[in-house]
């Protein structure tokens, strides 16, 4: 079958591996649609990720698709369903499941690869997070589930309500999804994004109102303008994964607000924080990371009740073949995501 | 001016009264519309509330319009500002209210008599629950904060989820406030109630199924039968105020469900719970009532932020002279809710 | 091995069986000390429950000792280390684990056996609940982490803050436990029991006041004139599993309170609940069972910071052979927990 | 009477000042007991505090007593009643109060001056935060209400549960509530503070270890070494104000930790946050700071329960002439707490 694996900065190459073996517990699954995101972006530009991808490596880890074959002792399923499953499941065992802290889990295992013809699923996340697709719902769009699921996650961290005001920094595919799941509960959000075209869709999918970042100077000044008294966002959510904007974001903030910090920086960056604004100003600062099987779930029942058009998000589709290009159009701000499909 | 005023069962009269002077801390509001509910119909019906109401009495408690007079020391309006109001506040200082639970406060005073051309707002209603209708937000729509904070806080309580199944029993407009706002929140809602154009409403306002309590038997079984695996719902809320309803609703949940008992049945009555599906499976059963400032606030958000079809629930407007017609209207379910206009 | 077998109403032997083997992933353990509960007395009156124990069946299920061998595959673990185990795992698997609500696992396997000189835990036990027991801890206190796990459980789901007022009913080791953990807390306890010498102990464990509930009519209403302005109490926790303690318990609550049913009642019956009280009094009604391998966890840490006077719950100790007259002493009120000691 | 007044640095001065009247809705307490505490010192050594306290100013804001004389239109008290009162209350009115955050409150006033021999409460305060002192408890305990209040606040954001490893720093009266309110919950508590005789209270309020901040290097690295595999505290309370102790504080917390920062820094500084840290290891940081009336309620209800031992926190008394030396005590740290007593 034909494979992307990663072998350096800029270097994913498209080769014929043999079609893995399902062993026991496991499953095999035809990979129908695998969108690519923000990460893949990150680490197609780095040569790869610290803790989830050293080089070389099969790549991708968003997709949906029918199962092709069953390991031995795997019950429940049939060939030829459509699911989607999680890059990931937690071992239920370690010191952080014991606590219920499942995005924390010491044995999470990535499962990456998606970026191929057939991807095998190992036993945990059959067993945790393999999910059947609704009749009805196209494997394109149910194939969001992972990305959701860590922004479900991060907005439950958060407890947006109606009639918040939720400023969103950052206008990927990331951003835009808070953006529509923040205001279909009735939040009042703001987004500051890079790019004309990306802050269109968002106003689309509910933003208030949105704001160019490069444009004209001051960001904060006006977005803190754009809030009830000028007090700042009772909610923020940076998802830019840039340490120039975590500071922003705070400074965004009003007293007694949640700023969730969702975009990771760069290794060995920091940020400083004034003691008094939050001390005095009674600021929750929360980092958030990756999901759990729970918002798994939640975010394929979100998708498939089709009241957010998440078919905004996948702005192009393209062959497995044309990766490479697919992975510029990211870089160049041209697409948000782009749906590889591996059987055309 | 011309105001609504309950005499007993079904006798409500449009009488000639002195237009109020707002007193301290009192607004004078021009009521602009003012939409009947289903607990009018009930006060009608019946001749008067217990709790709320006794005749004779001005009679109406939902409206939007203008302010057209500010009492002394009434700071922070001005005349001619659109605002819609609750029809109460809490006190801030009994015994519930320091324990936060403000929808218990022991001094809850209603504010009867929107079926009129102009209300008066209490000051304490002023100071805590009188609120600003956002621009280009019709009137009509927002006149709805009050019954729908009520449904945000009781959907609070019961802590809907994305990919819940909630069954929602009632078809009237409360139950169709609560089939949108959980639909809204990515669950999959079941509507039973007793009439299909209204059942056709609650389709178009997100219900995945609708079923008509009064067709076929077994409402229970065939609701149970259209929950996964059988088991149940997750959440179940009545909006009925039938005691057989409420027996219904908790026959219909599964294991670990909250069952939120919303309609006020008549005085007197009871039902049975069965012990062992009480303790061993875990059932929460919940009584809510009424709203908080915080709910009233967050309601006028989530209809300013037009993601719900409200306008959907005011199937008819009618002048105030028309109010008997409105009434029987709702009696006979040819009408979810009826704006009255004093103004027409 | 000596090993106690239940075979039928008030019908329970000691029998020389084959000590067990721990097969893969299990753990064999040497019984230092198994105390009894009100839960084993009730399927020793009524010859077995539904739910877990079909006679004939080993017996006894709370206890604490020492590793005594390691089935193949066991690791982190080591021969003579002091542990105490939850009776039961779930199987983070199902509908219900999913969900994240462990104690209703549908997979939930009970572990009986404790009244034996040698005890097999399961694999999914030693995995998710099989704890160590912290170096100066008595056995004997430790033993008691899964009826503490249960309490804990429910305390959670009551939300006690320090200065509410908590009815506890049921003056057994399960209602002493409760009082312990609510006072201990900030809350004022008063508790309502059967026999003198048991509330005499709920007073040192904190209890502000007692009541016999046997002596004197109308336990409700005196009761209630211990609470605040005659309002009734904040919490009722029901320890009693009997339907007219679970009627009381909802008429001593105050608008707004938490009833908790922790209490299992006979089979097939069932308590008549007002609906105006529910309803326009906000009452929150939760059955709770069991526990979850987070709150064994809290229980075993509670117990080990020695800030509870829990030794006063274990009244008596008997070598094993005295099963019979322990159970006696439990039936007859003379004993709270008898700690049976299979070695001496 | 005698009043002490704060003229600048390290200047207060005990003047004759005419005794206050109560004014409508006021009441007028004789002072029998006021604690200091840290923040009295902090303003005592700058001469002032930029919210809450310009000189010339009365000074003293912890105290308990009697009420001497009633304003017009206060009714539910009598003169002679033992009383406490925080030193301030919300206006549940302002954007703040209507989210329900009553501590970050616009119009929080705060009352100064109880280091005199007369204090008049504020209506918002007689209204919202007075509380009869419970028959039986000294006054000198109930004094503490508004400290304990501030530890409860935090502690509840904080989520502290049995079996949690806390790390506190700072060993003031603030860090010794925090330990014992901790520790009485079944968390094991490591406190890190700067004397040892403080340290030594601390353990006979239930901390499982203390460790001197000053002596030999390297905090952090100690604290952490104490936790479970070395992996950082569940829940790590700052409480000393310093910059520093913030960084050690989040250097100190495990992935998926709270971080409180309870401790108010000086003016315009700032700590370096790493944002892998943050991220990835899901940190919530949380600044916190005063109370609510519901904490102060919990308080008093905590204090008289007496399971906590209070008392030993009041090191010293002495009349209220001697408040110079009081303070010198403090800033010495040979006092944690002194009660100075007007009436002696
Ligand atoms: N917590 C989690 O579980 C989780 C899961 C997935 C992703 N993430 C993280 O979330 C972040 C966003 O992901 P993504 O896929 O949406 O990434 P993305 O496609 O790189 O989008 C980031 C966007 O932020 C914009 N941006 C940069 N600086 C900004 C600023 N100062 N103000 C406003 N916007 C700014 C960028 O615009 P320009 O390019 O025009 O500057 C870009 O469009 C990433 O850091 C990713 O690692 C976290
Ligand atoms: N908790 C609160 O704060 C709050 C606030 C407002 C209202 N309420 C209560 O909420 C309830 C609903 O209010 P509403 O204004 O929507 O009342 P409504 O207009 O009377 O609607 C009730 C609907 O329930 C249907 N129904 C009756 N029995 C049913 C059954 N067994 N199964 C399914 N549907 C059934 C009725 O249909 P048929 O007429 O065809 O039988 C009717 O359409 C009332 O009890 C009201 O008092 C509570
Ligand atoms: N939810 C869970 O996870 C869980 C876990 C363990 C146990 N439980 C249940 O909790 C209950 C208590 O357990 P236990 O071991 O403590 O049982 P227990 O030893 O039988 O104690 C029950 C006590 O309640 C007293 N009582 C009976 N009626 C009363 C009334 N109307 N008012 C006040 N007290 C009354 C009894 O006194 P007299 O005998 O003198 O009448 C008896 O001392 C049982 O139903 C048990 O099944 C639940
Ligand atoms: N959030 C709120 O609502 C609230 C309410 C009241 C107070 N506070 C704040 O809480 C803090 C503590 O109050 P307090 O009255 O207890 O103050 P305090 O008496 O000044 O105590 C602070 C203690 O921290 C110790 N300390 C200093 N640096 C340390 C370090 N790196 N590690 C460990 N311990 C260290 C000090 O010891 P040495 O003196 O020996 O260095 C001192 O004993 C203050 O900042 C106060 O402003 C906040
Ligand atoms: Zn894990
Ligand atoms: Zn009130
Ligand atoms: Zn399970
Ligand atoms: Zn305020």
């Amino acid at each position: 079958m034909h494979s992307a694996m990663l072998y350096g900065v800029e270097d994913v190459r498209l080769e014929e591996v043999p079609c893995p073996e399902p062993g026991p517990g496991e499953v095999l699954v035809r990979v129908a649609v695998a969108p690519t995101c923000g990460t893949d972006l990150k680490v197609w530009l780095r040569g790869g990720h610290a803790r989830m991808l050293v080089p070389p490596t099969p790549f991708g880890h968003e997709f949906a698709g029918e199962i092709a074959a069953l390991g031995e002792g795997v019950s429940g399923w049939r060939s030829g369903e459509r699911v989607v499953a999680n890059n990931s499941a937690p071992c239920f065992d370690c010191f952080y499941c014991r606590r219920e802290r499942f995005s924390l889990c010491e044995n999470l295992l990535f499962n990456n690869g998606t970026f191929a013809e057939y991807l095998r699923i190992p036993a945990a996340i059959v067993r945790h997070n393999l999910l059947a697709v609704p009749p009805g719902l196209p494997l394109e769009l149910a194939a969001m589930s992972e990305p959701l699921a860590c922004v479900l996650h991060g907005v439950e961290e958060a407890g947006v309500r109606a009639g918040d005001t939720v400023v969103v920094m950052g206008d990927g595919a990331i951003g835009l999804m808070l953006v529509a799941v923040c205001a279909v509960r009735g939040a009042a959000v703001i987004l500051a994004g890079g790019q004309s075209a990306r802050l269109a869709v968002a106003e689309q999918l509910g933003a208030q109102v949105t704001l160019n970042y490069r444009q004209a100077g001051d960001p904060v000044g006006r977005l803190r303008a754009l809030t009830e008294g000028g007090r700042g966002a009772d909610i923020v959510i940076e998802a830019t994964g840039k340490p120039a904007a975590w500071e922003a974001a705070i400074a965004t903030a009003r007293p007694g607000a949640t700023v969730l910090l969702f975009g990771g920086c760069p290794r060995g960056t920091a940020v400083s924080v004034d003691t008094e604004n939050l001390h005095y100003n009674e600021l929750t600062l929360k980092g958030v990371f990756h999901n759990t099987p729970r918002h798994v779930r939640e975010a394929l029942a979100l998708i498939a009740c089709r009241r957010i058009a998440f078919e905004l998000l996948v702005s192009d589709s393209l062959p497995l073949g044309k990766l490479d290009e697919a992975l510029a159009r990211m870089r160049d701000r041209t697409a948000i995501k782009v749906a590889m499909l591996p059987g055309s």
